[in-house]
């Protein structure tokens, strides 16, 4: 497996496109992205577990009931999300770009992100689709992804190739993430296109697992949104063997998949809103996967954690704390805490009580951009990862007044 | 009911002090407080729920198996928590406190608040425990509640006289709350006194009820505290005919302490950490008790919420969203909610989208320095109220440093 370029365009068959309509103000940001296949693909999404939902999910769901897709629409700059005629915007969307494409409106999966509770216009999407489409292109990866940014401030756009059974296959994502975020058993919004030829079945059943080890195990704020939404088009045009149960060329993909999402899970965690630094959780020797997980997402939810890192200070009773507040199985005296970065690393908790560091080194530690949180609980033989991001004055500036 | 001045020494028989031992570095802030009575108290605890736990939780709760306690001592600046001698040096000071006082060791209830894994230096007590003593005083509950403070801005004291069967009674209190502060089953640390003549029984049996209604719902960060105490005595002085069972006394009692806890909780939440505002969520008409909670205080804890009211921005979708990753049962499509201040109320939302209102006057009245959230859930006849308080630049300040 290897990265290359290319984003969601890196697979076989796949254009795309980004633009600004008009749902933004500032004329300089892309507000609108559209992902094409030049065939039908195989499709699975998995959504937010919010009860409150952005209309867009409803369409969504009810488009992909089939398992099938050609194509992927997306504004930013308005979540679509707690409005009167939502649905009926969100399905006249896909209806002005079903007529564009010359395809029909069930095949479309259409995606919002942005402020909650304010109409969604459709005049943008009628004066703009027909220049959104002639944009499509196969090197149009990063306008799309631009298209859908809110306050993110880089583009979270991967691509990998990689061997089923002597044939190339490719995988290809784009994501925006940002704030409220706290995935749960979904994700902000990420598209992920690849050319491998799957079933439904093993689509669906390969983005659950995915997801709860990628997109679920990162927060940057704990506040789970409305529209948070992973979608997958595998159009198979690899021509790959169709993978139809969980035999080596599935977990080939997983792995390809799983790669993937952690990049852009990684991606969405360090560039959180306001973030400084991108912080890795890892829980070692828990007993058990769920265990791991919920210590894990535990530390890097903890507003008291994530300030003390943008503070670069090594404060790891918070980390105890946020240990002990979780719902997790484990034996408070056996922990053991280091903290690590390119700079170095360093223990500073021991059988669940502090252990003698020097604190310049700590400093020195902290002050590089990714930091590694290394839990070990001694307490069986299960490992997991979170990601997270620090707690700065700019989360609080950016959403002090986020709407206007 | 009345408020009435002198804290934790209102009622009858009660003294308290505080001083500067040592245990902090800054000479001018008070670091220990001592709360007496001149006789035998019944007393009553709730702690934390947080599995990493203060040492001096497990010597309190061996103290009170009796239910009876005369004195609570309390230092601040050191938490004593994942420190490997923590409960020797929490008994030690016992030790040394119940010398000085002429009582017994195991009548007195013990705490300490502050930063978590540095060890505490007995010296400081040893030297200063007679001082301690000797400042005792019947106007002594600022002083004390000022040993007890740490990033605290405000002292959190008060006092009320009402009446049981004709007999004047008082309770009196003091808290400590700013960070880490999200109570589960217990509080932050909060004492209260009481002249009331009341079993062991029952008064174990009110403060748990109190505490779910108070205590438990105040949010500042999200973060629950490995220290979290509500400790309360009542020495019977007051002379009223002993309340042992669940009569119109009892509910005298519990409404006078559940007054208290009341403006503890909100002086908490208004006094967290980097607060510029009280955040008081109502929730109205849901369908179960458990149901109004879960949905006031994860509005209350959410971050992106909380930032919104810092910039007085009537972002509302927040609200909607919070409401919606919580687990509790409502109906999304009759959700309402209304914003409101000492400067006019607004409604935001109606059946679950937005309400058109005017912005000029949200920000008015999101200018104020205690806003109410008001949600009406239009599913049934249960009520709950949650406390909280805006995140902030100072929050970050704050805890990016605490230590140093």
């Amino acid at each position: 497996m290897k990265d290359i370029q290319g984003g969601v365009c890196a697979p076989l068959g796949f254009k795309a496109a980004g633009i600004h309509c008009g749902i933004r103000k500032n004329k300089s940001k892309k507000d609108l992205a559209l992902i094409v296949s030049d065939v039908m693909c195989h499709a699975a999404s998995t959504y937010t577990l919010n009860k409150v939902k952005g209309a867009p999910i409803a369409v969504t769901k009810q488009h992909l009931l089939n398992g099938e897709a050609k194509a992927i629409i997306c504004n930013s700059g308005n979540a679509n999300t707690c409005n009167p005629n939502g649905e009926d915007i969100a399905n006249a969307v896909c209806g002005l770009c079903a007529k564009e494409l010359g395809i029909n409106e069930n095949d479309i999966i259409v995606a919002s992100t942005g402020v909650i509770g304010q109409p969604l216009d459709l005049v943008p999407f009628e004066n703009h689709m027909n220049e959104l489409v002639q944009a499509l292109h196969s090197q149009g990866s990063s306008d799309a992804c631009e298209g859908i940014m809110t306050t993110d401030t880089v583009k979270k756009e991967y691509a990998v190739e990689f061997e089923i059974d002597g044939v190339t296959c490719h995988i290809g994502a784009i994501a925006k993430g940002s704030g409220m975020i706290h995935p749960n058993m979904a994700t902000m919004l990420a598209f992920v296109t690849s050319d491998v030829n799957i079933s439904k079945e093993m689509l669906n059943e390969v983005i659950h697992e995915v997801v709860d080890d990628t997109f679920n195990m990162v927060s940057v704020d704990g506040d789970t949104s409305t529209n948070d939404m992973l979608s997958v088009m595998a159009n198979g045009l690899a021509n790959n063997k169709e993978i139809v149960q969980k035999d080596e060329s599935y977990h080939i993909f997983k792995d390809a998949l799983m790669y993937i999402c952690e990049l852009l899970s990684k991606g969405i965690a360090k560039d959180g809103e306001g973030a400084t630094k991108l912080l890795t959780c890892h829980v070692n020797n828990a007993c058990s996967q769920k265990d791991a997980k919920v210590v894990a997402k535990s530390v890097i939810t903890s507003s008291l954690f994530k300030a003390a890192m943008f503070g670069k200070d090594a404060n790891w009773g918070r980390i105890l704390c946020a240990i002990g507040y979780c719902e997790a199985s484990y034996d408070v005296d056996k922990i053991e805490v280091t903290l690590a970065s390119s700079a170095g690393s360093i223990l500073v908790c021991q059988n669940g009580r502090g252990y003698p560091f020097d604190e310049d080194q700590a400093l020195k530690i902290l002050s590089e951009d990714e930091i590694e949180i290394l839990i070990d609980l001694h307490d069986g033989n299960y490992q997991a990862t979170a990601w997270g991001c620090d707690l700065t004055y700019d989360y609080v500036k950016i959403n002090g007044d986020y709407r206007t």
